[in-house]
């Protein structure tokens, strides 16, 4: 029998179901009448992915034709990864083995004509927060403008016209420590950040002992392909997170992770889901993958601590309805094809927003919290 | 084959799956450990729904132990039925129909040790808004203190010691109407309502036309068992709308709603749930069921209206572990022991109101939409 964790989700169903069967568990469980699978270009997306054992997978959402606005599609793209090298390696190696994998990986998704791309929570480093320990992964924090991780992306970006979401462990010019998604447009220019606004406590597992909660409000990007925002992580959690986002604008929010099965897998697809129906917009959900042991000294007793990230990537539309998620234990990448007409579309036809009384809450919020 | 609307969501994925599988299903789709059943009385519960047709389902929330608290278990029960007589009978005989078959059912939830009942939206009338007339209708708007919904669960309210929340279409003492939940306690008498505080207006389907949003703010009802909300049907796509509801000190919301596959069936399992997780308190979904058919006469011509219900009711814990639903068809009882210990235990251990930095949130939200 298979470990608990190799059970790919979505597989399971597939093959139990019957066809009949399978129609009736996407229209009730994923809003879909049909899988709208893309077919891949089988030179590059599908050769590759099978010499390197990854999935790719890719989607699409229509809207309805409208009179005075063309389809607006967009082609989205997620990587989940899990890291390369021991985490005792130097840290130049490790990182350098994880641009190696994602240089290959932004290669396939330029060929199947990715515009925007978001990788994982801390992608170019072991997410080492776990240990509790700050010193040998001071190596791992770098400079948003100019670190290794944005100085690796941004030639990729420019060569492809391609906006990348590098999420990273970022060092400001004064010194401070912040949880950062760095934003580099389809020049290969530095765009902006999105720093965490929400940081997760649980059990031994605490982020408030190296950084502080997010101090850039709720920033959505305007680029070439589309406005978005990013919600980092734990940030999911926080339903005015989602909503301010909304609120400035996004048409997609992206949700870079790391998260773990005991930290909530049962509603890891329901919470992105939910924002994206709530705020009539496309949200991306996208984790990170495979399992990253540490070596920590404490009392002077040697302690392994070791994390197995589930994957499970995910996109979902205004409507609710949404793709299968990626495999729970491999790397790949996740392409939607997103027409972004599809929001306004839907904001009018349920209409959230007309009806969300926002003057009421902020008053009713305001007396609540005593804020004046 | 059997038509897509008799699909029995959870009962399909039981049959087709393995045991293992179906552990993997729901502890990754449901979070559930195992199916926490709990076995009902053989003599009442199961004899008389064998015998009218309906469900009994009884599941069971347990906390860990704490050595200050002892658990708060509490019961509660939630109606889903189909109307009885068509829609065109008189009113008195429709309602005293439904009474018939609602008394059936809370005496079996009293003999099963129900404490707080929750019914569905408008339980004792049609639910006339999709013909957009009014006249006809009036006869099944009434007073929350002493109409005829209030007379008939009085007493029974006393006889059995039950909380009963009974959602009806109020007529306030000005003739204004409202859609109202109103709560009897556990000594039969009326401790208060709630009105809806968000309308939909969806499509040809509007209830604007009817009554205006809700002004009785996000009421707590404290009650010898809980302390509990009501947030009414489409209510259930407002974030905010669930999370005033928690700050004000809810320990249950309960979601009684009337609602149709077309009107977003995909995110009738998730925005409950969400809400459960988001605010670490319980949530309970509770829909009408079965078809209703109006005739109505517009330009001299007649016109056929029929909608169909979709059930499916549900429970979720405030760590996203919930219940399967109710049947999409058939009318039914829900039960659920809560230890309502969880709400505190869960909300440590995710932080989620520890870090949901509110006063943020109050001053972005008033500058975004001026209000001062």
């Amino acid at each position: 029998m298979e470990p608990a964790a190799e059970v790919y989700f979505d597989e399971m169903i597939q093959k139990n179901l019957s066809p009949e069967q399978l129609r009736q568990f996407n229209k009730i469980h994923y809003g879909r009448e049909d899988h709208n699978e893309v077919k891949l270009k089988e030179t590059t997306a599908v050769s590759a992915s099978e010499k390197n054992n990854f999935q790719v997978q890719a989607y699409a959402f229509a809207a309805a034709k409208e009179e005075t606005r063309n389809p607006r599609i967009l082609k989205i793209g997620l990587v989940q990864h899990s890291i390369v090298l021991p985490t005792n390696k130097p840290a130049n190696e490790q990182r350098e083995a994880i641009f190696k994998k994602i240089g290959e990986l932004i290669d396939i998704a330029a060929s199947e004509g990715v515009q925007i791309l978001c990788l994982q929570e801390a992608w170019s480093s072991p997410f080492f927060l776990c240990t509790g320990e700050k010193k040998q992964w001071d190596e791992f924090i770098e400079s948003p403008t100019n670190g290794p991780s944005t100085k690796f992306l941004a030639p990729l970006a420019k060569k492809y016209g391609m906006v990348i979401i590098s999420p990273i462990f970022e060092r400001d010019d004064s010194g401070v420590m912040w949880n950062t998604a760095v934003v580099i447009d389809d020049t290969g220019t530095f765009l902006g950040k999105h720093r965490k606004n929400h940081l997760p406590s649980i059990g031994s597992f605490s982020e408030a002992g190296y950084y502080e909660p997010g101090n850039t409000g709720h920033a959505v990007f305007e680029t070439r392909y589309a406005k978005f925002a990013i919600n980092i992580c734990y940030g999911r959690h926080q339903a005015l997170n989602w909503l301010m986002f909304g609120l400035n604008g996004a048409e997609v929010v992206f949700n870079p992770a790391a998260t773990i099965a005991e930290f909530g897998e049962s509603f890891w697809g329901i919470e992105a889901r939910n924002a994206a129906v709530a705020n009539s917009y496309f949200t991306a959900g996208v984790n990170r993958v495979g399992s990253e042991s540490f070596t920590v000294i404490k009392d002077d007793e040697e302690k392994k601590i070791c994390r197995t990230y589930y994957g499970s990537s995910y996109v979902t539309a205004p409507n609710g309805c949404r793709t299968p998620s990626l495999s729970r234990v491999k790397d790949g990448l996740l392409m939607a094809e997103l027409d972004l007409n599809l929001c306004r579309q839907v904001k009018d036809h349920w209409g959230f927003g007309m009806t969300a009384r926002l003057d009421m809450y902020a008053n009713e919020l305001k007396n609540k919290i005593g804020y004046t």
